[in-house]
């Protein structure tokens, strides 16, 4: 179904890997409420084939960057705004990466080089991101501009590892730059702290089905998914969320506010 | 500009008082939507000339109720789904009042009788509402229920007396029968933390033009009005946001999460 | 052990039932560490064998006093200051009771009449007590104001019931009042958000067995003891913590930023 | 006065560069309390007169470390517990710079390199030092890790640049650590979000006095100073806080608990 809630609205969206993707479906969502857009990825993550056909079925194009460079940054958001035919309204980051994680090292143990990477992919490309916009006055008034992240940036979830930490520090920038680019630029800046989701990244965490579990029995309307992800951001780049800035919102079904649930705590009195 | 998000949709929408409320703001753009609802307020605060100008205005009926009486709660939501023609999608509870405020007790020498009323109709309301929805059944699945609310909860702001107090204990109540709410019938409860508003029964707290001023110059992009709560009020009464619950939402320009903005700043460094 | 922290403070100590009582094994470290104080408790809580013991073993004096009636509160602390010769320099509040928890009702089914009894009890006894220390002036400059609240003022935990309210309007008061104490008094206001903890009072909450294992297993160092938390108390009487004032203060072994513990998630892995 | 509260305990203090530091007191008080410690600090900023003087002062060595560098935390550790014959009780982390910051780029204009320097000195170091000790088990059980942090990690100071997003790290360095120190070695971690401090580091912040003019006016008990930071810290070393772990603890005189004072909003009403 589509209401027309992003009709004339132009943007970018990074992190379409495949059709697992918070990221696709949020284009796919966009789309159909009438925004058009750029797809950006870095170039080593990208899956040619599949972004190709997200690009067709929304009338897109690509534009390949590594969000840690500021000359890919500087080419894709000068590209964008000729390609699509004027300033922004909407910017989507939905990037993460963990190299400890991948390589199965432990939180207790992190090799320093690959924390540095998974900070500068993770984090410090939101900046990066966003500085690129500011400096090149590429948002148009009241634009919107989100991140997805993850409540691990508040509490411990011990195989997240690095990336909590990763996370915290988006979450900050979303705060530090949200000011500036509110009070210079009138435009907004959010964060989604969405459920665990099963992206093709979020399955790389290990013990990741049992934890999905966990998380959808302590949630009292169940786990939110990729979906209801893409439907939830079409709020806040619409204009009807004009004056929600600096905030980390949760998009969990009620997850962030639990302290156990009756279908936690089951697993515990079964053993009385 | 309407975009059709609540087609279908019927509700309650509490607290319109006249044109500078929020109520009535969101019951203008709930009509507007496509929503259809009954419009209730207390018989002592009612201004029955306004409110029938909006009940005309948006082909709404008015029952009276008092929001502390289980009876009068009763008799409204039966009458409301008999009239609306079925279950309902979205309540609005918009209701708040401080027996010591508006008498002019300082925090420090309450009345503990005038605390009682207080809280009887500015939190407890919040609950008998939703627990008479609640046994009555008169929820549909993936009904939206909202209460307005103040950041006083979180912070100290001296004039705002023992309301503070009430909305803390307002938004316990969102997490506490929101837990029930979604996990039993599918339904989300949040409350949304709104800018300091101009309303008529904002207006009755002291200094609260400087307040205003003070809170506009913090945040990032000025004070929320009572229009654009009514068009946020809107996205968490829509489809869009099924699975956002148990949240205290800030809809405030980014007041909430600053620490100290350049243009408060400057009233101190002036002096020196 | 002492560390004489307390040498020539005096006080009162709310909330002593019984040996298992938080307040009670306060009383005696405070004790130990050099303070004096009155003790009271309701009437109607008071079991006088059992509180007799505590005020021999501690060279105290029992005052009874309901805390909700404001004439017994301010015959408290007219005779406390008489009996210890000097203004106060701590308080400990130590009260919580539930009508609705104690005879069964879901917190979808409450008593109103007895959630208004609740929340005098447990809740607004505090601004009470504040308020009657305030005007008499019986509290020293830098003196320390203490009540004891849990975790489901901020997130949900089914059981607790109407409780978790009534926890959120404390700490609300905690911060309201916390100001004008701090401001007008040099006096500072905390409140201690506790592991489930034992006590007579607590056991009265249903499944409490399960639900402090889950604790327990979530917590990197395990649920606090009553007794660990009179030794956190301490602290918070003691000269080495004046500017630490409108908090809330968890101690908890770590629970309240768990979003899930190794130990927990076992629980799910193991169906896989 | 010394109440012996660390009598036996041994430790390592990071970061006493000279007498306004928080480091050097809380060294002074930990000395007072009984306790024993090496200090150090990195090569670069060590101010070799001024620390041998508080070494001496406080019967210490000094073993200079850059807490970026994991050979320097080796050795760092291994001396210590030589020096002082033993396991560790506490360490305190009062370590923090920003390029940025020093060479006046504003946040929307950062040189991505010093961003990189400013994140490892400030917020990774403290990673490295625990890694450090959690692998050649250098901590005694029921030990304390304290590291210091600012408000700016949850709110908006727009001249703290990013500082805030460093600290925002480090405090997820706190959880996330801390569950595992706490876990597996029964040593707990938390930070402690001090006032603002004029200390030699503090002052190279833009309109620093007019902004320690401005959180005092905001706090009730006015700002915390030094001092006070040194015995609060005395009390999280101690065995009387032996449950508290994970937590970021406000020591500000109430700062982050308020919305506004009235001697704030006296600034706002004086213009009408």
């Amino acid at each position: 179904m589509s209401y027309n809630l992003l009709k004339g609205k132009r943007g970018i969206i990074f992190g379409a890997l495949d059709e697992n993707s918070i990221a696709w479906k949020t284009a796919e969502r966009v789309f159909e409420e009438g925004g058009t857009f750029v797809l950006t990825n870095a170039p080593v993550a990208m899956r040619m084939g599949a972004i190709k056909e997200l690009a067709e079925k929304t009338n897109s194009q690509i534009i390949p960057a590594d969000a840690t460079s500021l000359e890919d940054l500087e080419n894709l958001v000068e590209k964008s705004t000729e390609i699509l035919g004027g300033k922004l309204d909407f910017v989507l980051h939905s990037i993460g990466m963990s190299v400890n994680v991948r390589k199965g090292r432990h939180y207790t143990d992190l090799n320093y080089d690959w924390s540095e990477k998974g900070w500068d992919v993770s984090a410090l490309s939101f900046h990066k991101t966003m500085q690129t916009l500011y400096k090149k006055e590429a948002m148009n008034e009241w634009g919107s501009i989100v991140a997805l992240t993850y409540i691990a940036a508040q509490r411990v979830f011990p195989d997240y590892n690095d990336m909590a930490d990763n996370k915290a520090y988006l979450e900050s920038i979303a705060r530090s730059f949200g000011y500036f680019f509110g009070r210079d630029k009138k435009v907004r800046v959010n964060t989604i702290s969405q459920s665990p989701t099963p992206t093709t990244a979020g399955k790389g965490v290990k013990g990741f089905d049992g934890f999905i579990e966990y998380a959808d029995k302590m949630s009292p309307l169940g786990n939110a998914s990729a979906d209801e992800c893409a439907d939830y951001t079409i709020t806040l780049f619409s204009d009807l969320t004009k004056k929600v800035t600096l905030q980390n919102l949760y998009h969990d079904g009620g997850f962030s506010n639990m302290g156990v649930s009756q279908m936690v705590m089951e697993k515990f009195v079964d053993e009385e």
